[in-house]
């Protein structure tokens, strides 16, 4: 299968399109670090055969780190991870009555030899700076991105307590 | 697949052969009804074409329902559920340093679509009870075993009681 | 008690009727799956009689599965397991402070000896397609309905996986 | 149905003869205030019809108050409740994977017109003396034994306090 | 200190006016039942000589039962307890960030000895109806509308139960 | 570093400007007590040497006593109190998913060695206070002020139980 | 009340004589450091006068620091915040079934007006240090002790460090 | 800083030398896969200048992947993020009374721009098969022998299945 015929270095998944509201921070981190990445909805409960067929073609398809977001009994992030030995993140959403704790518990508490590298729920955007992280160990032109974006980060706390200093006064 | 040669008309999965010291007690109920069953081994996230496997050929070994026990990121209930639209029975094992709590929610909190019928944690007893509950429908005879496991169990509580009177005057 | 004067596969029963805005979409299925049913409140501690008469005439009214919804110290489908060996299928609701957890915990932590079939959090819709899935088990018609409904879903998410496509690129 | 052919200020029910080894502290407070008592296993879930009679015929036996212990989905103190108006004690138990959080929400979450007066995890002492409280409303000689026994435990107190100054200089 | 000068049976506690939005129930149900009560606002944090001196001057108003309503750390009704051998009744207020977990936490493990009957979270209804329940026990006239105000909610019952049968076929 | 060029009593950090909503409570409170402080937004995770430097150089702006705010895995307080000697006071915030949870569990669990005074989740108003009262344990005209505020405290809590005894009659 | 005819700069306060297994780590940081204090049983709800009583004359024996230790509804460190300005240090203790969650909440989550200084849950020997740098704020003996003491704890670290990594190769 | 004169692919790092019994399973993993590694404790809250010297100077020793784990209010994956914008990989350790939950909020609830790959309660080889596979990234070599261990995980669950087959017959 291919997702749009073109080179992704990132696979995003999730198991519902409602999820993409969350989703797609990670999107905006990948696009903002210009790594390429299909998007695709894939359900491990409603499509199994869809999410075995896009993992294991993804290598073709250029793919060398997955995220997977889901909420609830999130299987996705587990699935996709059982079925490759690439890296895969894992994004708990919430949304339930049990407001992400679990997906998170889903996500997270993966059997020994499956790992799940799993960020904070809803931390879609944490999930495409993890993404990135793991492509700049091969790539040293991202690596000096990802600096240069920590520096605006901590510039922009500075700029922040300033202005929080002089309203505090 | 053929798991033992045999008709089976339940099929026992469990996520590592740990689990079978909880999962045995569900074995020990289909033995007391004269059920059929099959016992495997079998992890949505190690051997997840097994699972495939496993659950799409188990009409043929006259399988019509499942119970399946996992703990931590508990997906195998899950994807069986995923891979059938047989009713799949979900035991949430602890011993995971969250007891459990983890399992459950992972079983029990399944999307719209696919519903896995969650029994409390550990409680494999209780699961080949709604197995055989299950095939009661259209048995007369294990119906009206169930009725009379179910008499035998309210005269063991009067018996308990009775003791405990004595014991405490 | 006659609930309706009219055969019923299915019994819906709700401890109060502000539960209807969610067990309604239990209804919904059985309606789609042109299963028969009874709907009513009876609350475990509000009408004790109630819920044990409507569980043991249950039968004469053509019963099969009972699916009971309940809210807080959800008693009501342990108190309906405990009058039939029918299967019984749970819904813990949230609504209260506890957001649920309280009802999940009241409905699945059943004692061995008396399962009830749990589903998710406010899941009346997996509560409906459980009690079809259940009926299919003798029922030839209502078991390709299932495969049916299944495999619509599964093309839902493929048409829902396209238009994220290209929303994302 | 006779409980011991005696008069009962108190009746201790509990759901599983198990739960003896923590309700006899209940009991033991009973004993100590000269408060008769009846003592019976009789589950919501496995001896229903039980637990309505021995509730419905109480009060023909003297009983004024309740107190009633269970574990996991604990349904017997919100079951006893629903067969009376005169005042449950409610006592959740530990012993679950849960650790008596299943119980204390099972039993504490009652909806509106049917309380339970709910004690902690596994308090069955002060089950016992809630009970003795209760019955004192209308006692005097019991309400100044409270008064004494509440003046004993403060002089325990002071006791202890002076025994853990000497040790820890 | 004489609050409002008659006689009352009941003393409703609550540690900050905003309480009184949820407790206001309580009232409400003492009133229904021709009960007399005083109401007070008493830290048991801000106002500890205050919670001292009502508590221990109450049986001269002619208080056999207190309500005590408090949220987080929601020490009042466990010090009520400790100022008297009356019965107490504790109400968790949820509206804190932990929701109402932290106060039923707060007030339901009270140690060995100070027993607090404690009901469910927000649930100020069921206090004042517990306090009824105990003030019947030696009050035929009280225990007689206890009996004809559960008859009436059952009937309550019974006619939502009609409306949703019709609503939903 | 000097923030601001005066001396400052009490340092204000927060991991983020916008727990300055939350937070100013506490700057509130030190206004209110002519207490001099600095504030600064200072983040565990995005600009750790500042955190570092920030707090070493403390004591030269006079500073003795920390309050430092965080949600989520809230590291600020804990890292601050690396750095120092001085009390550290951590309030938790909440605002994420799990509601403050991760934050107080974040703060209050210090290893042994390095203790963090944790105050209750988004309580401000507490942590200014708690400041104001270690820096009264050297401060005569401080302590006499914390015995006017609590007085006053009293009082407020005695007017609003005078009102809530006429709105309830 | 003269708690062993001394000066004691702090006070370590318990609800429970078993509680002195945990809170003895606090009196042995006390030692070390060579503060003087007193040690007393105390409980909130079984001896609330012996609290007040305690905690309102401890000025008079040089009390400038409390640290009060209590477990499940643990009302203790509050309650003796109630009674004075002084600083009061919490500790919740585990031991009931709630494992020491009931008495973290029950200790942290105080109304605005009263601040405890909580620390971890256990963690007396936190509770001893945050007590010495109160007491340091004004006495630069103690100050330079708790630097040195932070230095020996981090060459502990640094020799551990060190055994770890021959042990790992 | 050289910790042990070799060039180090991953940084295994703990906040207690006690942390050890778990993460040499992560150390376990790297050797059965030939990664080199260094192992050192570094506490962020008792030594927190070494955290940030070992993170920084990591690359010269030929670090590209961090592994930190750490227990209760687990700063030390978090705080080696901030120094770094190479992967880091958290375990969150259990052992405390809020067994490992504590851990894991403070670990995955990273705030947006420094995220943490964390695997489950104490899943020291999960974290170490992910080190693994970020290293395969960009080395043919491991990225085989991954995919070998799989398959030989896959085939130890089927002699597992085969063996409990045999006993529950």
């Amino acid at each position: 299968m291919n997702v749009g015929g073109r080179v992704s270095q990132v696979s995003v998944l999730m198991g519902s399109d409602s999820d993409f509201v969350i989703m797609s921070k990670a999107v905006d981190i990948l696009k903002q670090f210009d790594v390429t990445y299909e998007v695709a909805v894939a359900s491990a409960h409603r499509t199994p055969d869809l999410v075995a067929e896009l993992v294991r073609s993804a290598p073709e398809r250029g793919v060398s780190v997955f995220i997977a977001g889901a909420g609830m009994a999130a299987a996705l992030p587990g699935v996709v991870a059982a079925y490759t030995t690439l890296p895969v993140i894992g994004v708990p959403l919430s949304g339930s009555a049990l407001q992400g704790t679990d997906a998170l518990y889903a996500i997270v508490q993966m059997p020994p030899g499956i790992p799940v590298a799993t960020v904070g729920i809803d931390a879609a955007t944490n999930a495409g700076l993890l993404a990135v992280q793991l492509l700049a160990l091969s790539n040293t032109d991202l690596a000096e991105r990802l600096v240069a974006y920590r520096r605006n980060m901590a510039t922009g706390v500075l700029e922040k307590s300033r202005a929080i200093q002089e309203k505090s006064t």
